[in-house]
């Protein structure tokens, strides 16, 4: 079962890279951004077929390695 | 109107970063992935209210600027 992660920093941390690709998009000609915020997304192949289940597998990944809990979140996305 | 836009890369294109957190993730004790891939995620504030214009003009930058279309797939999920 496939699952997905998205990690995003929180609101109120700063996000240079993200700030740079806005930059960027401007000098191309995107003037109508009004913000853009970067995060990291992993997409899990999961040996387990209960969906909740392997939610919470996930979500446990996320506490434990994938997101820094002090400037990050996580959102997990069960399969459709 | 907030859009996302997710980057992937190909099914055929190798992801070391993915798998050393794979195999980090298996070192801690995550017996049963199969498969982990790292991806880019872009949550874009656009001043737009029209879903379908909005939708365009993030595929527009997916195309020229945030994803590298020789390597990588895009994705984008539009506003609930």
């Amino acid at each position: 079962m496939k699952i997905s992660a998205i990690i995003t920093l929180k609101k109120d941390v700063l996000d240079p890279q993200g700030k740079v690709i806005h930059q960027t998009l401007d000098g191309m000609g995107f003037k109508n951004v009004n913000e853009l915020r970067q995060g990291k997304y992993f997409e899990i192949d999961i040996n387990e077929n209960d969906p909740k289940e392997a939610k919470e597998i996930v979500e446990d990944m996320c506490k434990k390695l994938l997101a820094n809990l002090v400037i990050e979140n996580y959102k997990i996305i069960e399969p459709q």
